[in-house]
C-alpha cells in the first residue's frame, strides 16, 4: 500500500497544507469505499449472469436498465450531483460488466447491469 | 422515487424470480451508496480546487495523481477487481472533476482530482 502522504511543494503555509491534506486524505478513504463497493457490485452482476444462462432468461432487459437510469438520475438531484453524470457514471459500469460477461462467456451480448 | 420491482417476465420460476430481485435489490443500495459517496468527493475536490484558487497553488499535481492511481490499482486487486478498470474508474472521475472546474471558472486547465 503507498499510503505516504504526497510531497508538499515548496513554500505552502502551513495551515493551507494541512487542510489540503485532510481533504485528500477524505478523497483516498471514499475511492477505497467505491472501490471495495464496485468489487460488491460486479460480484451481484456476476451472480446475475450466471442465474440467467443457468435459467435460459435474456441476459439484457432493458425495462431494468430504463428504472436503474431513472432512479440514479434521482438520486444524484437528491445528493446535489448532475443527474447526467449519474447517467454517465452507470454506463461506465454497464461497459465494465459487459466486458466480464465477454471474458467469461466469449460472447458479445449485452448483459444486465 | 421510482423503487417498485421491476416486472418480472412471465413464465420465470418464483425462486429464481426471488434470486434476481433479491441481487437486484443489493445492486441497487450500492448504487445509491456509491451516488452520494461521489457527491461527498466532489464537495472535497471543490474544496481542493478553493483552496489552490485562493493560494495561488497550481491546479493539477501530477506527483499526487501517480500516486492515487497506484495506490487505486493496489486496491482493486485486494478487492479482486481488475486493476485496469480502477484506473479507469480513476480517470472517469477525473473527466468529471475537470469539466466541474471548466465549468465553474471557465478555464480549460487541468485540475487535482
Amino acid at each position: 500500500m503507498t499510503d505516504q502522504p504526497t510531497p508538499a511543494p515548496a513554500g505552502i503555509d502551513h495551515a493551507v497544507l494541512a487542510e489540503l491534506t485532510r481533504l485528500r486524505e477524505s478523497i483516498d478513504n471514499i475511492d477505497a469505499a467505491v472501490v471495495h463497493m464496485l468489487a460488491e457490485r460486479f460480484k451481484a452482476t456476476q451472480q446475475v449472469g450466471r442465474l440467467k444462462a443457468e435459467h435460459r432468461l435474456p441476459p439484457a432487459d432493458p425495462e431494468r436498465e430504463r428504472r436503474q437510469i431513472a432512479r440514479l438520475r434521482e438520486l444524484a438531484v437528491s445528493a446535489n450531483l448532475d443527474p447526467v453524470f449519474a447517467e454517465k457514471f452507470l454506463n461506465f459500469i454497464i461497459a465494465e460488466v459487459i466486458r466480464h460477461h465477454e471474458a467469461i462467456a466469449g460472447d458479445s451480448g449485452r448483459a444486465e447491469a
